[in-house]
């Protein structure tokens, strides 16, 4: 609206490239293709003219070749239900387009090197979904460079707008799970975040707040805690919130394996769930519904948000324009049995 | 000791199958290698004469190129914690020896058919670990024929010696979860193996068979049930062992899935773990600590034995030799807090 057209650029070849960088196009085209043999100053001068001319590599026509129908799946870690959820809902997505997915755990290691993209192209990986936990402002300068498509699923932080990223209505499902525990009639209501430094455990946070605030309930810091996400962060947060002078009637839990926690510390201590405490998980994984008593959490669609990145990323690949660079699917309040008006 | 030693197989080349099919030698390759421009009559010819001498690839030695670098991982379903196990513990072992690991489900579909062999062999799949319900005759001579290097992870039946395969000791842990209910004092313990038609299944409950029979108790036809290793098929075999009319003290559930089920039971009828019945499970999915009360079970190493897998192949594919196609990891039991004597 009102804005001018901006001219297009200058179409740039890799000819171009070779001319200014006076080596052959076959050099350049082996920096670009992350081939090993070249010497490290030629390889920065390529590098530097291809990411100043902003070099766009013509997209390959799927199928064309059968060795680069690899699409890659980059996770932090695969040891746990919510990892399975996303990579099975990509790996619906790419058995549809009959493409054969690739599997990277990254044990917390900067694992996205130069190196380990270079080894990626030269297999073929028309592309990546990136679960992880860090994302550098470099690896994605190198991602970008390397005209690899790539999307990332509920990075650690809100990614720059031009990066297309799927994720959860985490603030919504914190607000939901603390409007619920309102309604039952709870006022003293605590909160176990993940790491506090993720975007996920942010929102999650600040629905909490916003709910207890809409309530006019002052959020008091005493019961805003945190954890790692796991069983243990989980136990360690809910017998401190429990050992309060005032303890919480209630516990949002921040994640399904904090809840198992949170029923562990209650356990410990002689009180039932809900009849004492009430606790309210996130994620709905499937073991949920197998707590005793089943456990009332808010649902985030990991399986659909998996296949949702892997769609996205196909698009790119295929070169069509995306909607939005950020989707959100929505998280739902499931209600089981975890959770009960106080005690009077 | 005492054999004669077999005269050594005239080798078998491509140049002869050409010959005899009075084919090009291309042509034989392309069979081979399962690119789709043979005619059908042509392939199945050359496809006959490949068995019939027994033709063997020679094997390309490892990473004189980068786009062979993947192994494939085939399973049923990904949707486990089970599933996940065996996953990490084969990314594990891929990642040390810097391979690509592609994971397909097969989601119980006949997937394993020639078009998706070809595929596998034309994107340079160095070899396969198949997790399946169902590896049938036909598949395993195909991907013998094509001298695809594969290894079979706990099979639904035992394959023939001279396929490589992984297990765990479920006859074992079937024997050690009985054991440790007699030792406790029960004397009427039922069990609910999974499908019954499955290697993992017959051995579990021949285990308790073994264990009663050592103790000198019958066992009943009534107390053993089969279910399909899920939360639903627990719950619904419990419901039957409960409504018996003398009902069983302790049950041995077959899998940490099918135990949640049990719990369901038991607490629908208003008595308690492990007070009023005791449960055993089978597998320590890391959800069977956080269950209430923690679950006592039997370990199955799934994670090694996915390690293990994988390093067989590494070997079949480095073309060294097996100590045994037939490895079986050891099954422990885990005490937790979900069994106790009989009551009183």
């Amino acid at each position: 609206m009102g804005g001018t057209s901006a001219a297009p650029a200058s179409r740039c070849t890799l000819a171009t490239i070779a001319r200014e960088a006076n080596v052959s196009v076959p050099t350049v085209s082996k920096v670009l293709n992350g081939h090993s043999d070249v010497a490290p100053t030629t390889r920065a001068q390529v590098e530097r003219l291809l990411t100043l001319h902003g070099y766009q590599r013509p997209r390959v026509p799927r199928r064309t070749s059968r060795r680069g129908d690899l699409l890659d799946l980059v996770i932090n870690e695969l040891d746990s239900a919510w990892a399975l959820e996303i990579l099975t809902g990509v790996e619906e997505v790419a058995e549809e387009v009959n493409m054969s997915l690739v599997v990277s755990a990254v044990h917390n290691r900067a694992s996205l090197t130069r190196r380990w993209l270079d080894s990626l192209i030269s297999r073929g990986s028309q592309g990546a979904i990136l679960v992880l936990s860090e994302l550098a402002e470099e690896q994605r300068a190198e991602l970008s460079r390397r005209t690899l498509p790539f999307v990332v699923v509920d990075g650690v932080s809100l990614p720059p707008p031009e990066v297309p990223s799927v994720g959860a209505t985490n603030f919504g499902g914190g607000y939901a799970a603390t409007e619920h525990l309102l309604a039952l009639g709870h006022r003293r209501i605590g909160v176990i975040g993940g790491p506090e430094q993720m975007l996920c455990t942010r929102a999650r946070v600040a629905g909490y707040r916003a709910a207890l605030e809409a309530a006019g309930l002052p959020a008091c810091r005493e019961l805003v805690r945190y954890g790692d996400f796991h069983h243990s962060g989980g136990l360690a947060a809910a017998q401190r919130l429990l050992a309060l002078p005032e303890p919480p009637t209630a516990i949002f839990a921040g994640s399904d394996q904090q809840a198992t926690g949170v029923y562990e510390a209650v356990r410990q201590i002689g009180r039932s769930i809900p009849h004492d405490v009430s606790v309210v998980g996130f994620d709905d994984l499937n073991f949920a519904q197998w707590t005793a008593p089943p456990l009332t959490t808010v649902r985030q669609p990991l399986r659909e948000m998996g296949g949702t990145a892997a769609r996205t990323l196909l698009r790119i690949i295929g070169g069509q324009r995306l909607d939005t660079h950020r989707i959100e699917l929505a998280t739902t309040l499931v209600r089981r049995e975890s959770t009960a008006p106080p005690p009077a």
